[in-house]
């Protein structure tokens, strides 16, 4: 029996200990035992697949990451799954630790043309493109030109004569640039272009552009393509960028779902335009889980385990080296992330839902709901980017200079999350989407109309006044509720009446909207905080779990709450809403939760169920041993495989047998 | 005449436009024009010199860089500069683009045997080092110890029979890991270790371990060494692990300026052990300026030039696109950190000037202000480090995606930086030590003692309410600096307070400390804040320059005291110092601080003065010209060598054949 290491005994010791039913959590997190049932299955085979099982990244090159990502891609098609399950399709991309290529291609190519082509359109191309004959990528934004939508230059002109369009891209700023896949990949490409017919702009549309030879693979006559060069991270993707010079391709080749351009030239839509930017939103949707969510629970997993083993100082004097998991300093870095990573999973999981319901009427022609969801998407994908980056970072300082090791896990985790902020649409852009939604929403209260949906809020009477007397008070789901509700009705109010006194003086709307800018900003965040903190508490009360569950997720919720609103104190004192005394017992009430939830943090993060091969860490894994495999993968460096370095020691080796004689000279002459 | 892109057209005439005199504040910052002259030829050397102009980092493998760190130390030892000199020292480091390898043997392993060694030692061991005759390390941190020196496992025990130490890492927690230089470089180490005579400990002492062979390079007996591994960045240091098996070496190499072993096992004290640590203090004092304040004022650079050249969406209504520097937003990200860089640099400028004063009066046997000197250089390493990494992660995000590319420049500063928040004194350990001695001023205030030195305020009787009633009044300096103090002041007595009535209910000194470290951590940043505030107005007020200049430095430090007021708005209006309406005044005194820095914010940004070489940036460069910078850098991308990329297309061939079939067959049927 091999020796079990210090650290192991310390983690296997705080399991022993702990009182929580992490089975039932689990099954929580995924959405009832079936699921838990299905994820572990799926991990199964995919852990027990040859290629697919070999999820290693330390001391990989960028090459060798791309050319496995697309062995990997090829091979995760032949597996015996349903990819059309939403369920299905979170669990391969969390198990296969994220490293499958031609993401573009699998993730937005194929759904684009299935929501944006006519059903002739998508019978040809979407069987080809499953199948790999050919790859394909979304080209939207331009070297010059991102979240702007409308500022795109890229044209597609009809040309009645050939029936077709020449796409042209004019500029070196209309270059499309950053798409994936694009860069050595792609062979077809769709081209967001302003349609162009008899001199007359029609707006942004969807045209497939095949621009490599699919025999040769080399770029077809008049385009330019290539890879941007090297990024922060997403080695294995070919993030690039296409210069086309009147590339000509046939009339059909305009998806024409939505619109369509008929022999004559004539433009024709043919549902709301709207629908063009559906794909957006589920983009945003499905993101925030695979992109923020799940790599902070990761995080917390890493830095809680990691913060159980590592002993350094003591507390009591003279006692032992304890775990610094007891400093509270240490608690209060984990937990309050640890209680937003359950309250972002859940509350992500009621977006979907919402999601469902409002595409499903959108289908029918029913677009009522649809600001409500896309000014929902917008902030959720800002909000929660943007809380999971600093949460992630957290967890890695949290475990000191170690963390910044790749074998800690956290480069891997940390510099994928780092694109989420700005891609899929700016946070700022995005939080100010959601924000003008929320200024409409006001208008209409102030107008006598009554809001439905979340932002439903507006219409209520509020208490001027929070009652709480205790901490106790403070930890109520009830009460934090009502203060997050009135912190984000404040905000709204000030910035609504920002707006209409800047607005009186005689300011045209665009400027009006871009001095309240900043204060747009926070009304978005302070309505987000308190959607999020009710979608988990509805979760809680239907629930299908044990009262200890219940409890335990009751106190990540309190906890949540507690934090958000001990960061955002200020909004509330200045309302006058909470008082001096009552901040103060927020404070306490904040820290108390604290060490009730060291008693069962590992069961919590233990919870998640993530593989140590999903997690690539040494410092994290489930048996704690930190320092052995920090050691052993060491060992394994590229830099380790020779004694001497030849780039260090051919430069320096006369300088060295200098030194040699130098100091045998010293040592003779004693 | 090449074209001038649209880009430079721009950022050219808005420097036309502008009216700062930005050589002045060049002198400004610098220090005096001399410094400024001074900056400038060694900046000309090196960019003159055949081996250290070659700056490019962008492509390059890490054993690439590895090897050109090393040549680059080499070649940058030969220029005639004075290399004693902090002010050469601090512009060779910059001018040289940060690489310059073996920085831990010039920047620690000297240094530290010149403090510590006695005059024999450092006769013997200096110029063999500065020559390169011999390559050291600075071993102190272990596998499973890092902030907390006391709990070091390292053993140096003394044999009397040998005149040896003999030098031990007796576990695998033990083994020293992360020192810079070591893994493959260093053939000498000053370990630091646990002297052990007689079975007794005398606590950490440092000793000469020599490591690797003179002639082969390989690791002497008993010592097995070698890189960690891959780590965020720094590929081109070989951070390495040490472990040593009963490693004899001479009793001479015990460092002994401080403490000495005698023939016969004696040990004697020769100067205060605190000199030990004074070492600490000089490389974190150091280190906020090369690794914290330069990198941020880099961000800054790149994100205000970028940000004029950029241009998206219009504000009126039908207008052209306008820069995205006119949007408020962008201006709420850029300018507060703009204004901020300033303040860290004049800030940390004046704690140099106070380590000289306090170092010179140690060497003479005055200890009295070290503890002040130590609260402040743990606190300040903490605060800036921490700050300047947010702030240039706000820089990039600024520049939307393009940001994340490596050509944007924020890889390389950024990644940098993330490790600056653990090495050298984990952050929230160096703020508990900042707030400790903090706390032992304010039990001096109760008990009657007069404090001096920074938290003299402590000693003040301040007023209840602040008086302000306008913007104007709130952006006044006195009226900043009281809000600082006061806010400050606020914090440390109620910390106090609750470390008082927790020590009366009976609980340990040790336990009460852990309790209220969250609170003890806030208290350590409000004081750095008014600090550093308080230096910037110190710095302006003695300022030799125009009345023009003194005032543009007035403003920033306004803008920096009005955003860190509104950032921590709770800690005033909960003690009612500032009232809600004075809050309100303060966020908007902020927003039109930004309208008008917004006129000459470009001529701030170009006094920083930083070469494009240095800068190493397509998108922030003088003369703006990023989009074809962009594109000619992605065209030297190692993946655009080759048109087809054999990792994509060995892979996939027969199912891109088969869609070409597939496609002819649908087209011949046409």
């Amino acid at each position: 029996m091999a020796d079990t290491s210090d650290e192991t005994k310390l983690i296997m010791e705080e399991r022993r200990r702990m009182d929580i039913k992490v089975e039932e959590i689990t099954n929580v997190i995924d959405g009832g035992s079936n699921n838990t049932t299905l994820r572990r299955k799926i991990t199964d085979m995919i852990q027990n697949d040859a290629i697919l099982s070999d999820m290693d990244q330390f001391y990989k090159t960028e090459e060798e990451k791309y050319s496995r990502g697309i062995r990997r891609a090829l091979r995760v098609r032949k597996l015996d799954v349903d990819f059309n399950d939403t369920t299905t399709q979170r669990i391969l991309f969390i198990a296969t630790g994220k490293e499958i290529g031609l993401p573009i291609h699998s993730g937005v190519f194929v759904p684009t043309i299935m929501n944006l082509g006519n059903q002739e359109q998508v019978e040809k191309w979407v069987p080809l493109a499953v199948n790999f004959n050919i790859i394909g990528t979304y080209a939207q934004t331009e070297l010059g030109h991102g979240t702007n939508l409308r500022g795109l230059e890229t044209t597609a002109t009809f040309i009645p004569e050939s029936q077709e369009f020449v796409v042209n891209t004019p500029k070196l700023s209309s270059m499309k640039w950053w798409p994936g896949d694009l860069g050595k990949a792609a062979n077809h490409a769709v081209v967001m272009a302003q349609l162009i017919i008899k001199g007359e702009s029609y707006g942004m549309m969807p045209f497939i552009v095949q621009i490599r030879d699919l025999s040769t693979h080399l770029p077809l006559p008049g385009v330019k393509v290539g890879d941007i060069g090297a990024k922060f991270a997403f080695e294995s993707n070919d993030n690039g960028f296409l210069i086309l010079d009147n590339v000509r391709i046939p009339k059909e080749n305009m998806l024409s779902g939505v619109a369509e351009v008929d022999a004559e030239g004539n433009f024709m839509l043919k549902s709301d335009p709207r629908v063009l930017y559906g794909g957006m939103m589920l983009i945003r949707v499905n993101l925030v889980d695979s992109q923020a969510v799940f790599p902070l629970q990761q995080a917390c997993t890493i830095a809680t385990r990691y913060s159980i083993v590592r002993r350094q100082g003591s507390i009591q004097s003279g006692g032992d080296e304890v775990s610094i998991l007891d400093y509270v300093a240490q608690q209060h870095k984990l937990f309050p992330l640890l209680a937003a990573s359950y309250a972002f999973h859940f509350s992500s999981r009621q977006t979907h839902e919402l999601y469902k319901i409002i595409n499903a009427e959108v289908k029918n022609g029913e677009f009522s709901n649809l600001p409500e969801l896309h000014a929902l998407t917008a902030g959720m994908k800002a909000y929660l980017t943007e809380k999971c980056l600093a949460g992630t970072d957290i967890c890695r300082r949290a475990c000191g200079g170690h963390g910044y090791l790749q074998a800690s896990g956290f480069p891997n985790i940390y510099l994928q999350q780092l694109a989420s902020v700005t891609y899929e649409g700016e946070n700022t852009v995005m939080f100010l989407q959601c924000a003008r939604y929320l200024m409409k929403c006001m208008s209409g209260v102030i107008n006598g109309r009554k809001i439905v949906g979340i932002p439903s809020y507006l219409n209520e009477r509020m208490s001027d006044r929070c009652h709480a007397t205790s901490e106790r008070d403070l930890t109520n789901h009830d009460t934090l509720l009502q203060c997050l509700k009135h912190r984000s009705s404040f905000l709204i109010r000030q910035a609504k009446e920002k707006i209409d006194s800047l607005t009186k003086s005689g300011k045209s709307y665009q400027d009006v909207w871009n001095i309240t800018s900043v204060e747009l900003v926070n009304v978005a965040r302070a309505h987000l905080e308190y959607y999020i903190f009710s979608s988990f508490l509805q979760v809680i009360q239907n629930m299908n779990a044990s009262a200890d569950t219940k409890g335990k997720m009751g106190e990540l919720c309190s906890l949540f709450g507690l934090h958000t609103i001990n960061e955002n104190m200020a909004d509330l004192l200045r309302d006058k809403y909470l008082s001096a005394k009552q901040a103060r017992l927020a404070t306490e009430a904040e820290l108390s939760s604290l060490s009730r939830i060291r008693k069962y943090a590992l069961g919590l993060v233990d919870a998640f169920d993530f593989t140590d091969k999903t997690l690539m860490t040494c410092i994290g894994t489930y048996d704690g041993n930190a320092y052995e495999r920090l050691y052993e993968n060491a060992k394994r460096a590229p830099r380790n495989k020779t004694e001497v370095n030849e780039g260090f020691y051919n430069q320096l080796r006369p300088y060295l047998l200098k030194g040699r004689d130098i100091l045998e000279g010293t040592k003779s002459k004693l």
